[in-house]
């Protein structure tokens, strides 16, 4: 296989010349946190509860493309594909603190899961209550008795934006926690992968797919996914995932949802839109309403082909957090 | 090369799929023309001046995913890279038609601008007036001698939102035509080329480039740029392009201007923002103030990698109808 060209200068500066470009395009409103590889809003107002996100670089815009008006205050940033050490996790800690304690949020993959614990140790030697939700959203990495297993995925996008509207309404931690929590528990994701995407500092592919086959339900960074099957046309692929994904929760007739069809990279708009003309027509018929459709690339693993469809189950609650305006360079809802 | 493996179903059928996606995502804010392959808002209020864009399918969210809230009225869509049917452009006018004109705002192809303008006569027949804007912002596609000569590329995402803006606040065709003129006139991209993209119908490249170089200025389509060079670093790739770019305006100390770096399909976020990190160094020494960065993919072409700069000069007027809110699929601002 090629390796990739890519458009960068020195492949070991990718992270934080790619984390230098958001703070250039925030107009002002986000600086990079000097040593280490974390950005935070310049002005947090004092008491906010702190939202911090973050995991691996390589799949932006998620996480550090996340940070704005009723988003997330930071991101730790840790190498391509890498949990951020817990030292960057700390420093991104106590430039976002306002007294009232943080929520973290990130995917649970076991590199992040150690990182953050440590820093959440850190963090309450220095007096900083912490609380922690990790997103695993993805329905192919585990069966349901095993949920805490799953990886989180494109999902992350919708429980950032329920966490992010919280944190900036309540200052009370164990408020932002137990909605931030149940947006999690009502988001389920499934991706499938057409090709890989390649690491930057080696132009290596992540994995290896046959030219005529797909995975359903393969992971962000190629991990395996539920089967391995001949390419098939985007109705009945769609059909395959909506099947493990609305028996899961699982999603009813009169439930209202939000739905996101997120590009893993080089998949183009075109076909999201035929994805979503047909996740649509299911959601119909099984009289599942539609609140919002996001359509676009939020969640991506370098220019891997393939996509993944997330449904966020709402509450009158979930819907309310939902629906404030947010800013960021990744995602604006007006 | 290879075959795409694209996510689609009958490759004849994708256009028509890929606007019934859009009208879907719409939560039934747009519909479908009844019999061509146009998108309409459902509603719009008597007296608008319409704004009807359109062009070429492939190039998604360009145009159909900027319908919307001070976006436009519709867009009249053509099969993939080949401009829509008179019928389908005067369908759309019909449509969207509420006693006060329309402007036409399209990229600036032959195909386009022939079939645009035996709309023109049609509507005209019918007693509706039409002013029509035209967008050369590429260049690289001619000399500024010749710029009439010049192709639209993703500066279209900036003056369709400078459209939308003055023709949700005027119901004067002649003011909606100059004020979108001016936008036209004050916007500058180029582009550069790193791998192809394939037509979906076919599975076919739409041009080939040897696996080290890449081709600065290309166009959309696979059309030649100004030069093909060895792969090259990002920052003396990005310096190179707006070398040409703030040399043609000229943009220049004290200006102000919104900056757009746009990705043809598949290049990751991370590229292009090592890329906003050079570009915004640059503009910064030469005392060019930047009001609003964007960064996506808005003007696409398959999975084409490259990306793309633009950027429009703003002046007091245009900063209004740029700082308005806009809604749509593909480009939301708050």
């Amino acid at each position: 296989m090629k390796k990739a060209k890519k458009i960068i200068n020195n492949p070991k500066n990718v992270v934080n010349e790619l984390l230098e470009g958001i703070v250039e395009a925030s107009n002002g409103k986000i600086r990079i946190i000097e040593g280490v590889s974390a950005l935070v809003k310049k002005e947090i107002p004092d008491g906010k509860v702190g939202l911090l996100i973050g995991g691996g670089s390589g799949h932006e815009p998620l996480f550090p493309g996340f940070i704005g008006v009723n988003m997330a205050d930071g991101a730790a940033c840790g190498h391509i594909f890498a949990a951020p050490a817990p030292n960057i996790v700390f420093e991104a800690t106590k430039a976002i603190s306002k007294g009232n304690g943080l929520l973290y949020l990130y995917g649970n993959y076991a590199g992040d899961n150690m990182n953050f614990d440590i820093a959440v140790e850190m963090a309450e030697e220095e007096g900083i209550a912490v609380k922690t939700v990790r997103i695993w959203d993805d329905v192919a990495s585990a069966p349901i008795e095993r949920i805490e297993d799953r990886r989180g995925i494109a999902g992350d996008l919708f429980v950032i934006k329920i966490a992010g509207g919280i944190s900036a309404r309540s200052d009370d931690l164990e408020e932002v926690f137990r909605i931030t929590a149940r947006a999690r528990d009502n988001t389920r994701s499934m991706g499938v992968s057409v090709s890989a995407g390649s690491i930057p500092e080696t132009g290596e592919p992540t994995f290896l797919l046959p030219e005529d086959e797909i995975e359903i339900g393969m992971g962000l960074h190629g991990e395996p996914g539920v089967s391995r099957e001949k390419m098939l046309d985007a109705d009945p692929l769609v059909e395959k995932m909506m099947d493990k994904i609305l028996s899961d929760l699982p999603f009813k007739e009169g439930d209202e949802i939000c739905l996101l069809i997120n590009d893993l990279g080089a998949t183009t708009m075109m076909e999201l839109l035929i994805v979503n003309r047909k996740v649509s027509q299911i959601l119909r018929d099984k009289k599942i309403k539609i609140h919002d459709t996001v359509i676009g690339s939020y969640c991506t693993c370098q220019e891997m082909a393939g996509f993944s469809i997330t449904l966020m189950k709402l509450d009158e609650e979930l819907k309310k957090y939902y629906d404030m305006p947010a800013e960021s360079l990744g995602f604006t809802k007006l």
